[in-house]
């Protein structure tokens, strides 16, 4: 069947893959102290204009995030995010049960804005009665967002002014990062992200990667005993080169852009057809997922002959659907949808 | 100066003190394992109509409130909550630290309703990516509300039906109990509150004590090794017989109702005075606590002359100002109150 | 019955509970804000001679461990500990619970050594595995132990060395610290101790208090936000005067002091009488309890007669008992247990 | 260089990596409900004699054994494990930040005895302040062990009496139980253990995958919201197929025992050249890790022609080092070892 769901659908780009099968009898050391591990790192560190990065591999999404909150949140404190951030919604409460609140601001198209986030800020330390509350100790986005959004160099900009004046963390989830950097709506680069956030993740497993997140302390400001704390939260892979061979790959010959280009491109394409076709837009982006609005009946009969993504209820009578593209999704896929649509 | 600040500005109610000097040079067995311990208990059982309550004597609101919930809360769950609940506020993120998620609802004047509840935990399950969220674990409520208002017997009822239909606990914090059971407007009496929650607590500090809560498992319903749990959270105390004869002492005689009597008697009478003075209520509640909005001039004017509570603002020129009244509040302070309001 | 159980069998001393119903009528301010805790914190400072001190009253001494130690420790932390300190073995694992490791050394006489602390802590870094470990991120010591024993000021000199060298915070566990300070074998004061550790506290619940316990870091150095980490672990008492009070009784004229002095004066008589009597020491201590090991058949009569508390099985024959003296302790009390041993 | 230093020093297993490439164009649905997943759990059922087995796919050992014992731990509960025991020494506190404590028990060449076990839980509820401790609430164990060795079908047969007789859950810990069924020493099969533990994992990391562990409830007993635990402790693969397909060819043909049967027969032959060459064990196993005792210089000087895996000191100047085989070492290894020994 046609497939529009998720870009996880698929397993590794190619090129990642033919990596993993060209290193896999070479004895390498473990928990990621293996060269090609090391190479990774020095490839992102040299894209990231960041010579002094620390870098971690870890292997999914919701592991990342709650491994970074953890270890940078300090007792009592409370991480801000859009209320719907990843963390706030659907990841099982994994960052509570690291013993923090997340904090969540109303979004606008899934976004903070610097105004919100000092506002927040302020309210809570104007209010007499604070310190029975846990402290704002971080701010958590995502680029793109779970929406497929983006944050201009200008809005991040201002987040992060406030997080700096506030003297908290800016940490900005990845998961799409390559959709992003790869839009053609974006002003915001590697380097500027490098720059303004505290840590950041570059996000494999949905842009090409089997597996594997790419944890990014950009001035070598990882929290002390960082490897130790992966490791308690079983997020340490015996075999490290799993992750840091596909990293290696990613980031020779500008792969993790061509990969997010070629989404992109798609991506467009597809938006195209969808108002050829005279869909309603729920959420019209720049990267590589488009929300539209069904009917119900419709939504129920497109079911069957494209896999698409169920979002949310959009009113009684209509859903909200995602279209999501990939390294995966041809020409030929978007030929054959405009024949179904 | 003149106080309506809180009632727990004051020490224990003098009949309270009374016994906790009568017994203070008796050789009692420790951990709540000594005779007025066991007979505060068994008077609790005798006045909740609940034989097989197992009674456990903590010393504060939120330790109360972590303790139950952390007992309570399987892996994953979620507690439910009106978004201005106590655990969701004023608890310095107490609850997310043993691991669980606040799921918080809109406030309908401090409470939930049975509507909301059921709407929530319906939803929940009706969204496929349900198995990617903390489930709704248990329904918190406060009775009476951190806005002094009352849930009636119809509203309890409902409520408890939706946690019976989803088999999960009700929760019902009863920090201030006592003006709930006093009030002339509510038809909730405790052995209601016994029938309808799965475990509740009767509040010590906020009704005359020095100290101290009385969680109720009114079926003999506690979870495996609770006195372990009470340990493990730090609430267990050396010496039980602090809160044992305290709660021996208020359920002594109906102490416990003529205390929060004498304060709703009292309440009733700020009430008049201050609709007399032509104060504009934020709430007006059936409890001993009222809740009027005033400009901030004229807030900074009488916080000189009367203490009461800043409790949030109302706009950027009026605040939402607390007055409560407690055992110790007296006719003459009313009268002084009329005086200078 | 007489009793030698434990040091807190009775309630408060009566120059604290005098205190208590002296100051009950007072209007006070809350959560620790009160003019007689400031009082107590005040003369505290001035007794250890630190005049930065910060002072932090909680209620029991479970709570103070773990809220201290959460409170202290980083990410992946460890605190070693001896394996028979009250917070390896009977806390119900509370330390666990905060999410750390206790890092036990086989004990000495309920104690640490210098020499097995920095062999450990040196033996950790030494292990190449030592990044897959939690790391020793502190010492906690009892003082007087779990058995009554006391360090010297060299030894206390020589732990506290120890963890200076590796910068990891020395914490001393005083639930019975008056003991040690008046005992007649010590010489370490209360100014030792301040000026030796990074945090303490000084037990009230065991010395004639109700309830309550001071911790204080000397040289002003809590954790930041360790009000609010108090009040996130259930410990921060809404009428804070509880405690406050009886402190500030407790360090007027010294009283902490001569409540301790009597005990020791009668723990010395006490031993000379067991001496006479002919029994067996497990352990001889300098401080307020003592060991014995008695046949069973022998424990099982005289604790018809006298109430002592079992500590642990001596042998498949014998059985170790303690026997606790405190401020209620009396000469008759004595009088009487010559008649009965 | 030469190497025998541990069995996850290679990728994946050939056939392993074949089926990865060959299904990684495939949409495949995510999150572990895809076809091979499917497959392999079902083949995993088959194998272990238990239809109703519930299976779920991990990525490593550390993250599985966190989330079983959380997934599995009451509220107070501890679990018993050999002081040798993985979750008890090498991962850096991963079970104490759930909130748990590892109760440790002596070990006997790597293993736990039923009678040590008996008499700890027993020892625990004789004592009188049990409810002040964390109660035995599971039993872990790890077969093969850390050192190598195994456990007989009676000794497990002993220990699941003992659990059973008070309760509580055994957990079998296969990081490497391929080498323990291989063994040509072993009496105990896959169906025993699925008919003796509670829940098991049988490890592909250390097994010729390149991650990947498999937990298996034998009796369909998994705990209530299983799969959102997962989540909760980042243990979910979006991609779940990378460890599904994997799983999927190891237990297609036998490859998991070829595998194990390959590494043992390669272990044999380096017992016998070890012996020839008179090497001292340190423990001699029926698996694939043997372990030997070298003077501090020959070790030192072996180190530079072959890698082997530092252990721990032996005393002050010897050490003890690890041998381990895998489905990657060779005959050829073999004979140049012997040349270099």
């Amino acid at each position: 069947m046609l497939n529009f769901s998720s870009d996880y659908t698929n397993g590794a780009h190619p090129d990642v893959l033919r990596h993993l099968v060209a290193t896999n009898d070479e004895v390498l050391t473990t928990y990621g102290s293996d060269l090609y591990t090391a190479s990774a790192a020095e490839k992102i560190r040299r894209t990231c204009g960041a010579p002094a990065a620390e870098i971690y591999f870890l292997s999914g999404g919701t592991q990342t995030n709650l491994t970074v909150i953890a270890g940078l949140l300090g007792a009592c404190a409370g991480v801000i995010a859009a209320d719907t951030g990843h963390i706030a919604l659907h990841e099982a409460g994994a960052i509570e049960y690291t013993g923090h609140k997340v904090l969540t601001l109303p979004h606008s198209q899934g976004k903070l804005t610097a105004e919100a986030v000092e506002a927040t800020i302020g309210a809570f330390y104007a209010d007499s009665n604070y310190p029975h509350m846990p402290y704002p100790g971080m701010v958590y986005l995502s680029h793109p967002t779970e929406y497929g959004t983006l944050y201009s160099k200008a809005e991040l900009e201002a987040i992060a002014a406030v997080c700096r004046c506030y003297a908290i963390p800016l940490f900005l989830d990845g998961a799409r990062l390559g959709y992003g950097l790869a839009s053609r709506e974006t002003d915001l680069t590697l380097q500027d992200i490098a720059e303004l956030c505290d840590v950041f993740y570059i996000g494999g497993t949905k842009v090409g990667a089997l597996c594997g997140e790419a944890v990014v302390f950009p001035r070598g400001n990882s929290p002390r005993h960082f490897f130790t704390i992966i490791k308690q939260h079983g997020a340490l892979l015996a075999k490290g080169r799993l992750v840091g061979v596909q990293f290696d790959a990613l980031f020779t010959d500008d792969l993790y852009l061509r990969i997010s280009r070629h989404a992109i491109d798609i991506a467009e394409k597809l938006k195209v057809i969808l108002h050829e076709k005279g869909y309603r837009f729920f959420m019209e982006t720049p990267t590589n997922q488009q929300f539209v609005i069904l009917e119900n009946a419709h939504y129920t009969a497109l079911a069957k002959k494209v896999a698409v993504s169920y979002w949310e209820p959009y009113d009684a009578h209509h859903t909200v659907v995602r279209f999501a593209t990939s390294w995966s999704t041809t020409e030929a896929d978007l030929d054959a949808l405009r024949g179904l649509l």
